[in-house]
């Protein structure tokens, strides 16, 4: 059975929403994802507010409770019959999003067992014949096949296998061999 | 540079020894790691006393301030020098651990960035060269040269290369090119 590792942020767990509705409140801001057309949040924030942007994340419950990525839960409950799901996220990052992370993923993707997620920081490590992510980066490292998961931040990337929802996800892997 | 994965329990850190004084201090027994012989400590303890035993891993506190194994740091010290060193930790079925496990690799393997830690669940998700590890199970799924860690548990087990000790992983190491 072919290996599929799912990142998190970004590509089932909508962390820039939360990031955007902190930042917005905290600084009386309106910036909306449409604002962020190939750049980070961190690129457009001004430098005085770059350590509490770091905050924002640092805190306890930052990713307790993120919104879905629409259609995440169900094309993958149907990869899952077909394909073996990790789900690989550089958790390390944030020391403090390894509890609510873990939880998460057990409310959401119930079908994923806890043996089959990965906290990680270089995603050089994973042997799996595809990943799906949202960072250029973590892709060049990979061994097997990226795919790009579109986020404002990306969207100027370029030599990727490119996916712009789970719809789109669903149809890249219909037509492989599992 | 080539890359080895080192587990944690009973491969860097003695879980077993905390997990043996607790478990002796609650119920008024005396174990030793000699009573162990091929066996967890799972299968020596009645079965009234099971659930106890896996609340002890429970434990907020339980991996926050394990003992170091001896030569552990000063190998992988040495080690990280020729090889890339990666700690990979089943530490998905104790969610508990997670924090905890985090923070005693800063304090006790400095050396090691947190982009090296991976705390996972079924190892066959490893892509490296070497895993050094106590349980036959992780070494059978694992890619690479698998690297048995002497513990009380896995004495009876045959097939695997084998270390007893820190001292004898830095002498396989020390005739391998990186």
């Amino acid at each position: 059975m072919r290996r599929i590792c799912v990142d998190m942020d970004e590509v089932i767990a909508d962390t820039l929403s939360e990031h955007l509705r902190r930042y917005n409140q905290a600084f009386d801001e309106d910036v909306t994802p449409l604002d962020l057309a190939g750049k980070g949040l961190w690129e457009i924030a001004p430098l005085d507010r770059q350590q509490q942007l770091r905050a924002f994340l640092d805190a306890e419950d930052f990713f307790e409770d993120l919104p879905l990525m629409p259609g995440a839960q169900d094309v993958l409950k149907d990869l899952s019959a077909r394909f073996e799901i990790f789900i690989a996220t550089q958790a390390m990052a944030v020391p403090n999003s390894l509890g609510p992370k873990y939880r998460w993923l057990q409310r959401h993707f119930p079908f994923i067992p806890p043996t089959h997620y990965v906290f990680c920081g270089n995603k050089s490590i994973l042997r799996a014949d595809y990943l799906i992510d949202d960072l250029p980066k973590n892709l060049l490292r990979f061994e097997g096949q990226g795919i790009l998961y579109t986020a404002p931040h990306n969207l100027t990337a370029t030599g990727f296998v490119r996916v712009d929802n789970w719809q789109q996800v669903a149809e890249y892997f219909a037509s492989i061999a599992s």
